[in-house]
């Protein structure tokens, strides 16, 4: 067995619309990179933090790479130590999961290292305790789907179960992250404490009707089952130009969907083939271009391997 | 073609504990009777009802099959007359579906007699209008089940959009009926107007984990989403002896899930096959019988048929 690893985690779109707090797919670029070495010591180390413009604590036990890694550790009762190197190569802030992609990478990659003592889908606590210890909150729309790959849906927190939907054959996803920074604290304040029985009926018809899509491939359903009442309305406020990009994006041909990202600015569209996804792309980034915006512009089918080797 | 027609539409169990206002499926039986005849004159005339113990409106304008009837009537623009006769089979104010399946044995029967001018989906819409006018609220979680048959999600009401589930190879249903009477509005006025975004994203967490479980026919998976934590534990306080009936229905082998029926007071459990259904209904049923509270019990498997002529 090796002493080190290279691993990459992907980032991911949660929310996805229609599921707020529990859906989320995952997608091939960008994500995190990350070097795991075995050393003397014990614990989780990290040495090194790349292209985090110095945002990040090195300190593992305040970093979701760290933290998840280190409570892996523990679980295993592994008592030698492991050196941590990180590559952020993701936008912090952006609403595409870069903590759970660093929180996945430090887990997937200590358990590759080890011999794999656990399956893939034993890690997702790990990487869910990174975030609650690090972000405050312990959601899992970003982790599962960055681990398992796909699209994922948390169906309950207590007990945590996460389920692998069925991916459409063709799916593709542009992700558009405009150069503003929504933190998520921001985007959490602004959301409804309550909403009414009529408002959640809605929203969970909405939600199992695109399950069913799923599972039937029908991708008008898709399309009329991502809508989100909710929170939408309140967190378009944060991203410049949010409507006028929701309707050329729906309006371009061979799209399934649009929404926010996580929780935002970036924005997503979801579309039935790669020169479908290419164009509202496109037409997506050249609204905010026109304006003098700059933003990037990733389009990736979805990824249903999660992270990988890449060493 | 004939002059008369006789048909049956089935009772249904609807929420289904996970899907408020949403979710619902048929049974076999009980279910309403009904004989539609062509005669001279216009419109519909309701001649006879027999079995609702003299509760409901003869006049056509009032009750369900009478303005189902009508109005699909107007919509083919049929300008001769149609009588009805009307079987109620089924108790009232049970949480069955008593006038969604008047309303739909009403259209079901003129679409037949006249030669099925429009397809079985396509008067799901009259049947929905016969329980708006007539019961206040045009709700579609009843008539769906037993128009379409099977295990029905109502997607969206606006506009009106229903799913056909799968339906488990050898799922049944367990109605038990307390001679208690629970008026919808009763039911109705306990609900919560506003919950809070956390029970929100609950509900459509375990509404979207039934509907993967009804398509990987996982039925673990479909006992861990039948949960209501919204509206049973206020609608709980209506029904006799429900909590320790609840815990002896899930504690019976090959219980699937348990909850009210509708507005109740019916409650109904699932199990994977007629054994452990005929079983767990035994239980249910004993502990009212103990306590000298009547009941009526129906077994049936899942009715994938919906309406159905009889003669």
């Amino acid at each position: 067995m090796a002493d080190s690893i290279k691993v990459f985690a992907p980032a991911t779109v949660a929310n996805l619309t229609c599921g707020f707090d529990i859906l989320g797919l995952a997608i091939n670029g960008p994500g995190d990179e990350l070097v795991a070495k075995k050393t003397s010591g014990s614990g989780v180390t990290i040495v090194s933090i790349e292209g985090d413009e110095g945002r990040l604590s090195k300190d593992a036990s305040k970093n979701t790479a760290g933290i998840s890694a280190n409570q892996f550790l523990q679980e295993i009762d592994y008592s030698g130590g492991i050196e941590i190197s990180l590559y952020k190569k993701m936008p912090f802030g952006s609403g595409m999961g870069s903590s759970a992609a660093s929180a996945v990478a430090g887990v997937f990659a200590v358990n590759e290292l080890l011999g794999r003592p656990l399956n893939q889908r034993e890690l997702l606590r790990f990487a869910v305790e990174g975030e609650r210890i690090a972000c405050g909150s312990g959601h899992a729309d970003n982790v599962a789907p960055s681990l398992l790959g796909g699209i994922t849906l948390v169906k309950s927190y207590e007990p945590l179960e996460v389920l692998s939907l069925p991916v459409p054959p063709n799916m593709y996803v542009a992700v558009l992250h405009p150069a503003v920074e929504v933190s998520t604290g921001d985007a959490r304040a602004m959301l409804p404490k309550e909403v009414t029985m009529k408002a959640s009926v809605k929203y969970a018809g909405n939600l199992a009707g695109f399950v069913s899509a799923l599972y039937t491939n029908d991708l008008g359903l898709m399309r009329r089952a991502l809508i989100d009442e909710i929170v939408e309305p309140k967190r378009a406020a944060l991203i410049p130009h949010f409507y006028e990009i929701k309707e050329a994006a729906l309006s371009s041909e061979g799209v399934i969907g649009f929404g926010i990202s996580g929780s935002g600015p970036a924005m997503f569209a979801l579309a039935d083939g790669l020169e479908a996804i290419a164009k509202a792309g496109g037409v997506m980034e050249g609204i905010l271009k026109k304006r003098g915006i700059s933003a990037n512009l990733y389009i990736s089918e979805v990824n249903t391997a999660g992270p990988k080797i890449l060493d």
